[in-house]
């Protein structure tokens, strides 16, 4: 086993932290800012400072190479991103990032030798504020997007994606893809939700990432005067939309116990306590690691939505505006994982991951897998979110002699 | 009976939709700006054409005085408002104040007096959208509201009322409260409601105006990723205000057929697809002819708040924010405006008000009553408003008679 340097790990993260910090102790690293490019040029000097070979692609992935000692053999790629939402916290992806590089420099330091070759990445724009879609580089890096297309995505301002890469100097000349098989991707990042910490377990090891079924529905009613228009004369979307977000609960209930089902947003209009509401615009959500299950979801949702309507007497549109499938990372990485954790002493929540992470697109090219770190309270995308020096150290460590173990550490 | 001249009376209407007039044929003419100025001055110039002595009070309201023929009689007032929503339609108050206009136009080409004086009167600031509150000059009038305290109101601009007032030369020189006991109060107004058009009706006789309840809830629970957090670790304060909008049309449903209840505004944070709702505020109205059932309303959807927000493990913040009695009109006013419409040959619906309007507040002073016109599907306070003009007139007529009625027509 590979002992991390736990200084230098907490050094690490505080350096990148005091990147894009914010008033309030958290971060505005949003991808492509001049502090995107500032923890950029941070990361790449720390991988020189490695003695890793860096190269930037063509959508600004960073990579260092430490080379393995068979030239044939394919390289195990470990990373995450250093970008942040506009008010986020200081671990989410970073904390990923830092522990794959605390990894080479603790291979250094022990002149461990692997014979596969060892890659820490940074991808671009994994959170999508700034720019849509999130986990654009590594979209782009395995082929499910299109480089051109993504180059023209512009932020709020106008500014086109391939302007502000170059603005900041991470237009890199390397190929968005990869340029030999991997062997196999790691990534640690915060669980960003509550089980781990409600949980006795010290680190999360990741079995894959749920699909997602997520819709807009609207009720189109008629707006009244709320005094003089009588019950029975009605139209009212909001009372149509109420139904559908109480069957949501039900429905995420009836499906199992890793659904979950949720109506994060309603637009009403004209929204005045004295008019009976016309219009009502809102959100469905479900997520479950079962395909099956997000299908019969979004059926049972819109059947809802129908009948409701129906009941009330208003109009019913709806589209379902995403659907992503669920992802099951590779039992080799899952077992990995699993397996050093135990060895180090760590208790261990299998869990799914109910977030998106840029995993989910690497598991297309290679075997994948992933590590959680407990976030305590479940807080993320906040600065409010927090993790314990004690809770990184141990996720870094299962994350780093995991990505030795696929390595295969020469003994000398 | 005394007829009324149809033509004058489309006229009249149609002189005073060019006032305010809007693009889509509405009307803006919000208290006090230049547009009501140039209503007013319309309506002074038709008083004096008819003969009356015009007074204007301390609060911008408009009197124009046909004496009757005892000097001790106590006056019949008719009347209502020429001001409009910033978006309204050309009937609204205005037709009232053309119905009464009309009489005496009527009583002059007929040659009638009456024992009692008639007075016709235009309110100031009936609908409360650029100053509140609503229904302010009667409500000064009949020492509801204090003349000082209303001086003091701004609109969005920080103007003063009574700056407005005389900026547009209506600031009088008239006491604004009533310088005599009247005899009665007649209001024609449209009904702002579909009962009517649902109706065989062809005029409305208001026993009354139901009493409110207004209220404001807020939930409060976490706002969370909605992939990540379990259903069970959850407190969506959506999921608890859709239980309660759910609520609000059972409640209005159990406690009587002219209970109506409205959850007219939901405003939800951070009301993002992917964020477990954190915080909900919502709003409540209830309306009945009874006040013992208004107040049973807010108990109950209180009740129903407090369970809603304890299953959720949300906290609930509430607060009543307006109440108001119901009004019953004076017997007398209510079975004279039916009798008349009876022998005018009229199909009558009697119904209760479910808005409010200045014939409220003149109950506290006089015996007051009103007639709805029939409004087409109900639409109002839009530029769609109508009534077609044999509605107009059936309801005028009716107005008309029962003015003189109460007056004592005198016969030669």
């Amino acid at each position: 086993m590979i002992d991390l340097d736990r200084e230098r790990l907490v050094e690490l993260m505080t350096e990148q932290a005091e990147i894009g910090t914010t008033a309030d102790g958290g971060l505005d690293r949003q991808a492509l800012t001049d502090a995107d490019r500032d923890a950029r040029d941070w990361f790449r000097d720390r991988l020189e400072e490695a003695g890793l070979e860096v190269r930037i692609d063509a959508i600004g992935n960073v990579f260092g190479r430490r080379e393995g000692t068979d030239p044939d053999a394919a390289p195990i790629l470990v990373g995450s991103h250093l970008d942040s939402q506009p008010n986020g916290g200081i671990y989410d992806g970073a904390l990923g990032v830092v522990a794959a590089l605390e990894l080479v420099f603790a291979l250094n330091d022990a002149g461990i030798e692997t014979v596969h070759p060892i890659e820490v990445v940074d991808w671009t724009n994994e959170e999508g504020t700034r720019f849509q879609p999130g986990l654009q580089g590594s979209g782009v890096w395995v082929g499910e997007y299109d480089l051109e297309t993504q180059y023209e995505t512009t932020d709020a301002e106008g500014r086109r994606l391939e302007d502000e890469l170059e603005r900041i100097g991470y237009l890199g000349e390397t190929p968005a893809e990869p340029q030999e098989p991997y062997e196999a991707y790691l990534e640690l990042h915060v669980e960003q939700g509550p089980r781990l910490d409600r949980s006795s377990a010290d680190v999360g090891v990741v079995t894959g990432v749920v699909g997602i079924t997520w819709g807009e529905l609207t009720f189109q009613g008629e707006a009244n005067h709320s005094g003089t228009t009588p019950m029975h004369y009605r139209n009212d979307a909001l009372v149509a939309a109420a139904d559908v977000a109480t069957a949501v609960r039900r429905i995420a209930a009836s499906l199992g116990s890793d659904t979950v089902g949720t109506v994060g947003s309603v637009d009403v209009a004209p929204n005045s306590i004295n008019v009976v509401p016309g219009e009502v615009t809102m959100t469905w959500g479900f997520r479950d690691p079962d395909d099956g299950v997000i299908e019969r979801a979004r059926e049972e949702v819109v059947a809802e939505a129908n009948r409701a309507a129906d009941r009330e007497g208003v109009a019913l549109e709806y589209e379902e505006t995403m659907r992503t499938s669920s992802v099951d990372f590779a039992d080799r990485c899952v077992e990995t994982v699993d397996a050093v954790a135990e060895d180090l002493g760590y208790e261990r929540l299998r869990l799914e991951s109910g977030a998106g992470h840029d995993a989910m697109h690497l598991a297309s090219v290679t075997d994948a897998g992933m590590v959680f770190a407990v976030s305590e309270d479940g807080v993320s995308h906040s600065p409010e979110e927090y993790t314990s020096w004690d809770d990184c150290y141990a996720a870094a460590e299962t994350l780093a002699n995991a990505a030795v173990r696929l390595a295969e550490p020469v003994t000398d």
